[in-house]
């Protein structure tokens, strides 16, 4: 029987799509549509709060396509604090005019397959940093939850060990190919959600996203035993980016 | 051919997911929200009495992300008592601003395959407590369905009851590992819902739900023989918590 | 090329599953409601008017979860009598406030694979009972579609006639264990709807209904052939429970 | 590499399918029913027209169950006209009151692996006669689309055109066994739509509809190379037919 | 390890299909129509104007059937253009009466597998031309999103590089056979969107996008590796056109 590789984890992530309902946006009246902005750069004041403490972090999209119009990813040290962000959003004034489209719950996961044996994992700053990431405040982020395969000709968790390691090193070369132009966070969901993990991916350059993924696609890991569902891309939004969006032109 | 194993089967059990109208629940008035919150705690009331008389069971969560709002699992005698708990909910008040958005029927199972033969089943305690089980008030719930597959290279019901037999009990090795941080209630639906069995799986720390069906995915009755769908987690909520959560600030 | 087995068939069948608009159901009068539920049981006595004179059958029940709340299964002689019993129904008081859920349309079928050589099947008493059944009026109704696996390792459309007779036939030895418990009505619905057969169960024990389609499970027509997609279960509802599911209190 | 058979393609199909809104058709004014009703005949008649010059055709059924209550048929000679005909139904008055279920875009063709060498086939009267095809005035229509498996083991498209040809020969020769009960209008979809080809039967007896295709599932053009979606059933309607269904008592 | 060609990619591209929410827009009053279709006009004119100027390229279609009512194609050099027209469409009057149905996000792509290797590829007029193509004012467009299977039997991504690039070879030369008649666009998604790849084609003739489909599934490249989803096709749309489509009449 394979053995399962010791992991690590590190913050619960909230992954929240949602639509805006623009007919019934539009249709109200200014002055709630100010408050509503108002208060939802509030509750954006108070994440960044939080994540000035280091005490987790969020990013905030525009979403390409009609999947949806927001989407959010938020880290948090439990899962309580990110069913409360869910329920601020919808008690928000905002939340009236916004279509719940998607979410994905996981956490931050290191596996410790080539960990450093000479290190406290626990301890270490360049562990701790991957556990309990500020995410970056690039242009463009990209995510997608996928599943190892459990077919007769690849079952990824009937691989030994060592042969796992050995795939997912070599996929971590092409990654690194691709440091300084993106970044990447690994979340497990396995008896969270509906896939086994989510990949997050951050660039300043949308084309990267593309990139980087196809080229991972040929990857053994990958080719032989990644399994994809959708994908979900959208553009870094400021405050003032939000305010602009929500704008109705009378 | 294979034999089934034969089981044993105590309360059946229903989980049922809704989501809350948050518009609509806001637009309502101060007095319907305290009736409908009022009326809906004595039922609560009424099914922990039924509880207290060890005639069911249930527990009440918030659940993440999209799928549901509220998550309910009861356990009764009877289909009947499961239908009649539903009808209530949707003739309350609180009903009219609840959304359906899932449910699961089952019951209560227990495998003989590794039964003591020198113990008398239907009187032994220990067992009774398994098949008419009181939920543990912990802090987290989460629950999946799953199937065994039945193709060319993994036919969980083609096997051998002796192999059955050995991989769930290995299977069952690695349950015991978390014996004190996670327990498991397994209840069957074979002609009664969408997949064969159903678990869920109660914790004082989410991260746990995450560790142990983990590891459990490198077991060979998993890695070969499982096929799993959506996963559903929740995090208990009290009357109090109820309350709270369904308070709308003006 | 296997050769198909010839079929009898009976009457047409037609499984129809509506949810009720429980929050605009309890909004309209009472007058409304009270006519609606007088025009209803007056449908459903000329429905049972027409079992009566033995031209159909049907059974009316409440579903259990979020699949529906009302299961109708009817029995006709033409698909035209099915499908008027459909426009009665969007067209009575109740129609407006019941929601589509899903339907099946099949015919009663019996295979000759096993058919005594020398009884005209045609004139046979016994074999008209199970062509033109009155369905039992048992506390539970169990419904699921089916079909027979077509794959390189499985396929029962490729298998030899006396092969699949054979698997039928230890499948039918299952079946008769549970006779005095479950009975079962065998629709088929290939050109019909979306999958190739569909199965009723009836039973006065509803724990019989997931015992009997688990052993069934391990029958190699199942276990190797079969293909199962989702089960929708009801308690038979009587005029009277019809009536007081329907109540609503003030 | 497999070889394309040559094809040859004749009109263009539309199959549309919508559902009446019954509460809000109900709900309106006697009026405007009437005024809808006459409209929409008015079409109907303007399309009569089109085929008794044998410009184009048209069935119109009333399907059975959840997935429609109309079911049109529609045949013109370029997609212009059939994307005219969806234009004027969303613009008609009763268009207000039909929802959209589904909809099949095909074109009638015919495959050229048999035929007669010796016949010019662009004016061969019986190729002409198949090619645009007025559509039989029969009881029931059954529509269903197909592919044809790509697996390893199964894969039509890499077969020899000869054997293709051969398995689509014995095909047809189940087909022509029920020449006088059923009638075949076979459509190609690939690139137009979500399956390969579609497939609509016409017959005076629902029954033989489930037979000929339940026959013909065992020919190994089915049975190893065959997928099937879902199946579409409706009852012919005249316009008299149509008034009738529409007509709600007060 | 099979090795990832490299490609070149040029505009992003965006796939937008709405249907019109007809009985609204009907029921609205002709002059807020009036205002809607004018201001929707010079959206299109800019969009024009983007042409013109070469910084762009879209076309506006009629789609077939119940999938949309109206297919737009969008290329730009930045996501943010193309989330732009997103929102200009959602502010827009017309906005409220569209319902969005689906859209499909990708980039231009190239692949260099058989790039002529004495050319600058970033400079050559002709690469350039199909890397920032000016969609073609045809008559009909048709889409669809695709991914190359990665199976036991067909793994297209563990294929050697010359072998791939000999099958993409065979496959251009069926696509050269219908050079005249169809134009083809391919854009790659890996990373951005459900698919691997989409394409687009143009012709002046509906049938020919059906035969080009259909001939190059014989094609190795599909019928081993191709896995295909839905079709979109449409019929282009002038402003004239859109005026006209818009019309309602009293």
């Amino acid at each position: 029987m394979a053995e399962a590789v010791e992991t690590m984890e590190g913050w619960f992530s909230l992954h929240d799509l949602r639509s805006i309902d623009w007919p019934k946006w539009k249709r109200t009246s200014n002055k709630v549509r100010q408050e509503a902005i108002e208060e939802f750069i509030e509750l954006i004041a108070k994440w960044e709060e939080v994540e000035t403490q280091k005490k987790g972090s969020h990013v905030l999209c525009k979403a390409l396509g009609h999947k949806a119009d927001l989407m959010f990813m938020f880290l948090r040290p439990t899962v309580e604090q990110l069913s409360d962000i869910e329920t601020k959003i919808e008690k928000s004034k905002l939340g009236d005019f916004l279509i719940r489209k998607h979410s994905y719950l996981s956490v931050v996961e290191l596996g410790k397959h080539r960990a450093p044996k000479d290190v406290d994992l626990r301890t270490s700053p360049r562990i701790r940093e991957r556990l309990y990431p500020i995410l970056p405040k690039w242009d463009y982020m990209s995510f997608y939850p996928m599943n190892r395969k459990r077919e007769a000709h690849a079952n990824w968790f009937t691989l030994e060990q060592s042969e796992r390691s050995k795939l997912l090193y070599e996929h971590s070369l092409t990654g690194r190919k691709y440091m300084e132009k993106v970044r990447q966070v690994t979340t497990g969901s396995i008896g969270l959600d509906l896939w086994e993990w989510a990949i997050t991916l951050f660039s300043n350059d949308a084309l990267q996203v593309k990139k980087i993924v196809y080229e991972m696609r040929f990857d053994e890991a990958s080719s032989r035993f990644g399994e994809f569902g959708d994908f979900y891309i959208g553009i870094r939004m400021t405050e003032e980016g939000l305010k602009e969006y929500l704008a109705v032109s009378k």
